[in-house]
Parts: C-alpha cells; structure tokens; sequence
C-alpha cells in the first residue's frame, strides 16, 4: 500500500483522488538555498491542464497549485515542501453511473479486488488526475537542475510517426500545435487524426519521445538502481504507459555488436550515440533518449458491454469530458517525472567517493 | 551508491565482482516456514552457468552457492538468507589489456568517471557475472509462491522472430534446444544465426519474453509502483536490455479504444488480455506476459579503435570468453527477476486491507 | 534531509512550519476498510493544544485537522491520507526579535549551520507545533489496532515524581487533573510547583511513562528493528527528549541475572516483568512500559546572554507564549508515536510466516 | 523481517546465525577511493572477541573476517563491500538441551512465537556473535571519518560507577584492564566484583558510555531522523540493552531551563555543554556524549525454574561459556553502530544545501 512515494533522497510523495477535496503532495530531501520561480511551476501545470485546447478534455480545472511549507523568502529552507491542489470542478454526477459498475480496462475492477472498497468517483486515486502532483514535483527538481534540459514531445499519434531522429528535432516547434509535436506536417495529421476519431467516440494512443541534454556523467547507481532502469520505472508508473525503451531500443536488438557499439572521441564523447547516453547504467555524458508508449484512453463514448459489481452483464456509455488522445498531455507529465529521476541521481551522486 | 538492494519487504542484496573472491547476496524478508528444495535453486543457477552449450560463452564456471544462514532443518527460518558463490575461474590476465582502456558500449568509462577508481578484472561489479545471485534470489522467491508460473523464452535473435503468441507457446520446448525458443523451426534458424555470427567474430541482440500464470489478483502498489512499473525496473535493471513493453505494449499505440479495451467475462476475467494481466498498475488474474529487448553484446572479437584513461586513441580486440548473444543464459535471470518482483508485491498485498 | 517520513509499511511523512500556511502530513500504508472515528482524532489533537488548561501556554489555536483523501463514506480506502492543520494564529512579530540571534539551546544555529537558511518565525520547522501531525497519525493507527490500549501519563515534573509501579496505576485520574498525573497528591504537588517556576519566569523538565497492554505475541524485527529500538528513536525523535528506558531500564543494570531474569508461567506469561514485554526485540505478550525524558523548555522569560548571526554578544528575553513545562502536553504526542510504531510492526508481522 | 539493514545511505546489511556455517554482512553505500587498513578493522574485532580476557566468556573463536568484494588494490572502489566471518567453534551440543526448552528472559519464546520455527542452537539469530558483522561496518565507517574520534568505555558494572564526568576522562586508560573502565580504582573494584558474580554463578550489568569528539556541524535530519534518535535506535538494537540517554539525560529532566540552557561562546561553541552536542536533532559542534544501559546477561549457571514448548514445567541449568558482565565486549560495538550512524549523517548531509 505504501506505493505513494517516488526516490531515495529527493522524494516525492503524493495523495488524492480525482474528486476529492484537494489532491497534493510532500517532497522531502530538496536541498536549501534554491529561488524558486513558482511562476514557472505553474506553467508546468498548465500545459497538463485540461481545456487547455480543442483536442482535449473540455473539463474545467484551474489546477492552481498550493505551497503550504519548505519555502520562506522565496528560497527552499531544506524542509519539506507540502502543497495542495484544490479539486474544483467535481462533477461527481458524471460518474454515478460507474458506482457499482466496472469500466473496461480501467483499475474499477483491480482496485475492487485490492482494496474491497472504492472511491467510485472519475476513477479516485487511479484517475490520472493525480499526476498534476508530479509536474509540481518535477518543476522543483528541474529548478535544482538548471543546467540539464529535458524535453518531452509526441512522436506518434495511433499510426502517424513522427519521422525524424531526435538529433534533428527543432524543440522551439513542440508547443506551435495542440498535440505538441515538432513537426508542422506531422503535427496537422496527427490533430487531424485525434479530431476524426473522437467524432466517433473513440480514443487512440500514442508515444511521448523525451531527449535530455546536458546530463553530467555518473548519474545512476547500478546495480538494480541503474539510470535508465529508474527512467523506466518512472516513465511506467504514468497512467496507461505500456512501454520504455532508451537508446536503440527494441530496434537494436536486430544489431550487431560491431555496428551498435558507439567509438570514443578522445575527449570521451561516442561518435554515435546508440547507448542513449547511458552506460552500464551509469549516465555518460552523451544525450539520454527515450520513447514511452501511451495506450489508446479506455473511456470511449461509444456503447460497450460490462460488469456490474454482482457479475451481472451491464450495457455502459461513456460520460464526462475525456481525452480522445493522452499524449499531448503527458509530455509535461514524462518530463516531470525525469526531472525527479535526474534530481535524486544527482544528489545520490555526491556520494559516489570521498 | 546504495543501490544494490531490490525489493521492499523481500528484499535481496547482492555483493562481488566477476573477478573477486566471490559473489554473494543476502535475502531478507523471506518469510518463514518454506521448505526450500535447495536442488532447484541449484537448476536455475545450471541454466544461466556458462559453458552450457556450444552457443554460448565457454567459460568454466560451476557457479555453487553456498548457503551460510536463514535455513535450518530444510527450512526458511524468517531470518536473512546469505549466500556466496566462488570464483572458481578468474582468468585475471584475459583483462590485463583493458586496464587502462575502455571498451566501447561498456561501462568502464562510466565507471571510471563515477567512482574516480575501478576493478578492471572483466568488468568488475559491471560484469553480467553478478546476474547469478539473482537467480539465487528468484529461485527462493519461486518456492515461496509454488502457485505461479513464470516462465520466460527466447523470442527474437536479431530479425530471426518466433512468430507466435504467447498463448500459443508449448512452453515444453523451451529447453529441448540450446536457444531456449519454443519452437523448433525458429530455434533452428536462430541457433544457425547465432554461429554465424560467431564465426564473424561478432555479436547479436534478441528479446526474452516471458508469461506469468495464475497470478492473485490485486497484486501492485499503485501509484509509483505499479506492478508493471517494478517489472519494468527489474528487467531494466538487467546487463544489456535496452527496452520493456508489457500486454498490447508499443504496438498497442496504434489501436482505436474499442479494439483495445479487454471486455469482462461474467467472472471477472476478459474476453482479450491487451491489459496483460494489469490494470492501474494492479494484477486481475488474468496471464502477465512482456518483452524484454537486449542489444548485441558489446564485446567482440574484432578489432577496434578505443581510447586509454588518458584520453589517447589505442586499438583493442576482444579476448577471453564471451557470448555471441546473451538471450539464451538471460531467460532464467528474466524468470528470476519477475518472481523477485511477485514475491514482494504478494507478501505487500497481505498488508491491502484489514 | 529527507528526514520526515516514519515508518516502514505504515508511514507517517509530515511537513510544515509554526508559522507558514499550514502543517500536514500524509499516512500512506494504512490498509483499507478501517471505519474511521474523526471525532477521536480531533479529541487526541485537543489534548496536545495550546490554551488547554492554566499551567501551559496560552496560545490560541484550535488545531482542526482536515483530511483531503484516502477516506471515502466514513472509511478508509488504502490509498494515501492526506491532511492539513491550518495555522490560525501566526504571531509572527513575537518572533522578529530572534530573526538574527540565536536562542540558547534551541534549534536556532544549528538549522542555520545546517542549511545557511532558516524559517526565523517561531523555530520554523524545529517548533514543537509539527507534533500536532504526529498526533492525527498515531491516533488513526490507534483506529487500526483498536484491541491494544496505549496509556500515558506525566511521571514527574522536576523532582517531583509518582512514586508508584506501572502496575498500580489508575489510568482514569490522567485526566482529572491539568499535569495528567495519575495520583491526586502528586498532581498537585507538581501543578504548584509548575506555577511556582512559571512565576520566575523559568521552566522544568520531566517525565512521561507510556503503558501498553494486550500487544500481540512477535511484533518486532531484529535484528535492527527491534521493538523498542523503534520505540526508542520514535520517542527521542520527539522534541526536548533526552532519554529513553524501557523494562528495567537503567536500574536494572545493577540487578543480578537470578534476579533480573522473568520466569515463565506454563501459559507463556512471566512472574515479573522487567523484560517489559519485549524479549529479544519481539513482544512476548506482557505490557510494555517505558520512561521518557524531556528536559526544561528552552525558551524562558528571563534576561540571557545570546549571540547574533554575526557572533556578537547580544542580551534576549524570551517572548510569546511558552510552556513552562511540556510534559503534560507531551503525554498525547508520546501515544500518538508510540501508536505509530505498533501499526508498523503490526503490519510487518503478518509477513513473518507462511 | 525485512530488519537486518540499518543506516539509509551508508547501509549495513547482517546475516548469520551463532552456529551456522558463517556469519557476514554487505556494507552498501560506502564512497569509492577510502583507502581501507584491514588490520585496524581486525583490530576492532578482537576487541570484541571471546577469550580475550579472564573476565569474559572462554569460548574460543578467531572471529577472523575475510572481505570477498568491494576493494580493490587497498581502496574501495564504491560497491558493495561483502564480508564473511566462519563460525570456528560450534559447540551445538551445549545447547542442545534447550532446543525444546526456553530460557528465561531470552528470545527462544519470542522467536519460536514470531516465526514458528527457530535455530536453537546458540540462540541462532538472536545470539550477540551477531554483533561482530556490525564492529566490521562500524570500523570501515570510522574510516571513512578519520577526523572524527569515537571513544566508548564502562562507566558502571553493577553498582560500582566510575565517578567522572565525561570531560576528565583519560582515554588512554580504556585498555589499561580487562573492564574498560578509565580509572583504576573503580577498574579493579569491577573487576573484583564480575569475579565474585562469576564465582555464584551469577551475571550482572552495566552502562557503557560514549564520547564523540570533532563531529561537523549539521549532522542530523530532524524531523524523525534526528541524531541522537537514531544513535539512540542503533544503540536499542544491540543484545541487552535496555536504555539510551545523551547530554543530561534522565537528570536533566529535574533541572531549570535557567540552569540548563548553554549558552553560547562568540564562536558559536557553548559555556556549557548540557545539549551534549546536539540541539533540534543536528549536531552543534560540541562534544556528542551518551549512555547506553545493559541488562545482566540472562544465561545464568543456577538452576531456574522454565518452560518447553509444550508449555510443561522443567528445571534449566545454564551451560556453555558466557560473559558474567557483557559491557567490556560491548564497549567496541557501542563505537561501531555510533559509527555507522555518524557516517550515514555524514554523507546524508553533503545533500542538505545546494
């Protein structure tokens, strides 16, 4: 049950359900003597935000965030920084219909088997609404870091690619469209796409590309809590995530040793860079990528048959304001989570010798 | 530094480099009361040893454990289990020529440049040699919960595919061929590949999958750790692999909602398992199956141009022993690091509710 | 610095200041399906109040607990508690004169060695105020093992001491009296006395002792975590605490073993009881009993000689309003911790066994 | 179960059992490029060794360690440091009359309670041999904090106390007699009395003290993670102890806050030093002193009334070889875990401030 606490020396901690008071969080271990730009924490939270576009939920949620501690005088104090964010829109009626019912592929029916109670309202603690507190905690870790960038954006929408290595990706494009893809032609197709399908009640998946520059080496610490193990772990406990892979990926199992090896430059830099940035575990200076993959949104508008919770057939129909498509609003999510993987690596890393 | 501990309330801890004294771990948090057929702990180690078969690296490792404590009379006995498995074989001189180099795509730079200091006996605590205490670990795990299956299988070796589905595997196949490929005509192919490789004196990579049967329901600590996100993490956190999908995985992306959505039998199971067995993170009972991707292997016996510590540009050929694709000795240490990461979550989930 | 969680699978992570928004905390572990009683949870926070009787400070505020999540129709629902504690009376000015100078044996220099920042206003993080999120978590792991009865009670105040064995207590006078001494004689006595100190303008430590009966058999994890090992850092982590014995505790180590040691009864039960109910680091059963030390408040109403940031010599007299002694307001924290420690324990044990 | 890991970053794992094959540990956390001298750490271990001395138990065992990993070429190289230490001297037989029978203020009840299954021989787990893998962490920790000094000693044996304060001891008289008591004269008188006790049959206990000399600043990570609450934890986790207090301790809790406070120097040091190096959970700077409280050793040579497992009166002599007065083998491991602690802090507080 004590599954709410993500890291080891910088820790986020998060509670709330979807149509609750107020969801929130503590993050425990940020170092003292940090300016925080609560500004720039709140922009985080506004590219998750829904209503932010025509392409996804219309719900209204200001999403303001809170900070009750750990912040005096603008500057971290070393203490933990508690924060809440109201939930203002509780349309709890939307979803009096799921009471006793369980919607396909969504945690109805496995939160029923753990807990044998369930807060029935948009889902509770398993709506993905809970990862607002993410961002939260992951703009603070990218404010301990300024130094390394993280940047997230769609690299597909159900069949459409984006067809470009990440090494030639223009970033200053991800937020020029809704679906935050850096490319214009992809970008039109894919928003095209998300239209089309949410005309007919539908939802399609997706995957988040994210690319971090700047990293110092040493970062990880094998050899369970390898870098790139912990990214993945991260990146996995993001709601309807079914993937990972850094580097070459699936891709480079059909590789030969000879041609996936990345050569030395002599100042320690690789000539390629199909490790992903990251080796034996360890980060190595090099770009870290990776991709994450985002099933289609299980709540469709679309009739379906299911379960009641007496295992009674049920007819059910979709209701409230859902994403057609989620990947345009987990890039602030993917990125959130990254910075609180490189944060606690790199406080870990002071560690590493006298 | 402390990473070297997986798990929460079943916890291993593994110790020692390749060319060490010995290797070791100590299990805590088995609970006590299990009779352990220390046998088949012994089976899984024999299955991941090298020098099993002519595909494989032809080191001479009997890889014994040894267990000092926690058992007594046959029994667990609640008590840290410690264990240690002898460097019989420590061919040191086979390493002597990468002391002061690095070899491409390994950890020796990174190392280097975390810990300022390294054991360049072949790859010290880096070297995939530390694999065989998790088997240890996972073996135990196994006999504390009889009633699950995991079983795991070489599905790809380069872009030679076993064309089936998880459902459709004779899983008594698995070791009647020295690829561990359930299906004699692929196994054929890749075993015919993986020599061929060889003889270039070259590498190849491959993915495990593996398939978990009879899982409890309600198994997983949402929301950081979800049970797919730890899996995710235990098999990133294996020498090589490069990337982890679980259920419709990254090919799920491409699907509409209602294709993918899994439809409840009256009982609770559903008619497709494009959830893999998880929904919000926890277990429905319903078979877990994921794909794990491993690069080629990085060394080869070809000559390449590398770097020195002192940034100078030095040639290097591989010698000593090693494997031209590691899929084959990684499917026992997939099977061992899924049953490591159940067995913590199935005691955790006795503490869901009161 | 990520110092503020407590607890293994029943964890306790608090945040907050004496004087920003709100302090809080957040229980993540407690098992679903516990019918909450809110009412005692406020009645444990009223008895740690300020303003609650004559003999302690004066401060008003009403310190009510409100929970944002985990709790659904009266129950709990095994995802994480979320609560704040809003602070209503922030007389910061009380607190300016210490902005820069140091209060003698107070939190002060340390916190500002530590971290080179401090929150100034009422010893910030360092205030005593943060056990009020102490007390809500104690008092819901009371709701969760509702068979144990935790019992503490003010043993001495200066030199004044109750002078009678744990056994001969009469629980039901704690609260007939403002000390929460459990003898109508030595209350008074120790009231006058703290009026008499107070007068001066000075203050005075004590002690509490702590009785816990009807404890299940084999709570308790050696070889670490042990059972009064827990119980020991739980209570030295609250504030002023400088000691901590339990059983015989420190005259017992001038007993002989033929007279220390406690006989069995056939039932498993002891003649006597200077184990104090933990043997080995495992309850046996009997009652636990253990003393706490606190020492005089720091903060007195008397001209002192201090120093400012800058090392000057520099003259204080403390302001606001202070407890002359914290004993009595200390009772409901020093259950609060200890009930924290048994639901931990209580969990942990179901794990001990097949 | 999951109990036999103390410390969070610098993390000390035990196993092992009195009469298993071997006892050992995994020293996780530890800084690469320590320069490591074995010798002191066998040093530290003899200290604690039976046979040592006329007054302590005559069981014969080397108690030798044989490190397996985490040094390389003299240093440490920043992974897991596994170590061993072989049982030499297994007399099962002495202890074969209790394997149905429990001895009196022992674990035997507890254990076989706990986990239904229990080592008998030698007490298994919970015997003190356990003790000796934490007196090989403790000394590598000692090494990693050459600056700090660590000085521990009998300050009472029974009633017989060594009447100094803790600033006019002279350290060099520690190993001066077999007692480890500073000062002659009550030296001998403890010596004389442990003696007598013996010659009954009979044990006694004790306190050991603890000075800690140079500590940095800023050691401690309130709110739970206090200092002295987790020297507090480390010392409540060894066999026998049954008490903890720093500074004035259970005395102070009778004196003035006008009398207690110390007040400050210009540099910050105090007048006074009843803090006992610790304010508000961090280190100030000062001396950190304490007192650690031991039971008399439980295992008697008279004849005492108990129980077996069935729940049927029998009559117990003690047999086998043990200490009449367990505090001058303690004293080296009240240095080790006050080690373990401090180093822990030590790296844990390189994190507090950016």
């Amino acid at each position: 049950m004590a599954g709410n606490t993500f890291g080891t020396v910088f820790k986020l901690t998060t509670f709330g359900e979807s149509h609750g008071v107020a969801i929130g969080g503590v993050i425990d271990g940020c170092p003292a003597g940090i300016s925080l730009d609560l500004d720039k924490i709140q922009e985080e939270l506004d590219k998750r935000r829904p209503g932010q576009s025509a392409i996804v939920t219309q719900r209204k949620e200001p999403d303001t965030v809170e900070f009750l501690s750990g912040i005096f005088e603008g500057k971290t104090t070393g203490t933990p920084i508690g924060f809440t964010i109201k939930n203002a829109n509780q349309k709890s009626k939307d979803y009096s219909h799921i009471k006793d019912s369980y919607r396909p592929s969504h945690a109805d029916y496995t939160y029923d088997e753990k807990y044998g109670v369930r807060d029935y309202r948009g889902g509770g603690r398993s709506s993905a609404r809970e990862t607002a507190c993410r961002v939260v905690g992951g703009a603070i870790a990218k404010q301990l870091l300024p130094q390394i960038s993280i940047t997230a954006y769609t690299a597909s929408v159900g069949h459409i690619k984006l067809d470009k290595e990440y090494k030639d990706i223009d970033f200053s494009l991800i937020e020029s469209n809704p679906v935050r893809c850096p490319d214009t032609a992809s970008a039109d197709k894919m928003e095209a796409y998300i239209r089309e399908i949410r005309a007919q009640g539908d939802t399609v998946g997706g995957t988040v590309q994210c690319v971090i520059k700047n990293v110092p080496k040493g970062l990880g610490e094998p050899v369970f809590d390898r870098l790139h193990a912990q990214l993945g772990k991260a990146m996995l406990s993001i709601n309807a995530v079914k993937g990972f892979e850094y580097g070459s990926g699936f891709e480079g199992t059909a590789m030969k040793g000879s041609d996936h090896n990345d050569l030395f430059n002599t100042d320690g830099s690789t000539r390629t860079n199909l490790s992903g940035g990251i080796q034996g575990g360890i980060s190595n200076g090099m770009d870290i990528y990776f991709n994450v993959a985002f099933k289609p949104v299980a709540t469709i508008m679309q009739k379906q048959q299911t379960i009641n919770s007496k295992g009674e057939e049920v007819e059910m129909v979709g209701k409230g304001r859902h994403d057609p498509c989620v990947v345009p609003r987990a890039v602030p999510i993917v990125e959130a989570m990254a910075a609180l993987v490189l944060a606690d690596f790199w406080l870990l890393n002071k560690l590493s010798r006298i």
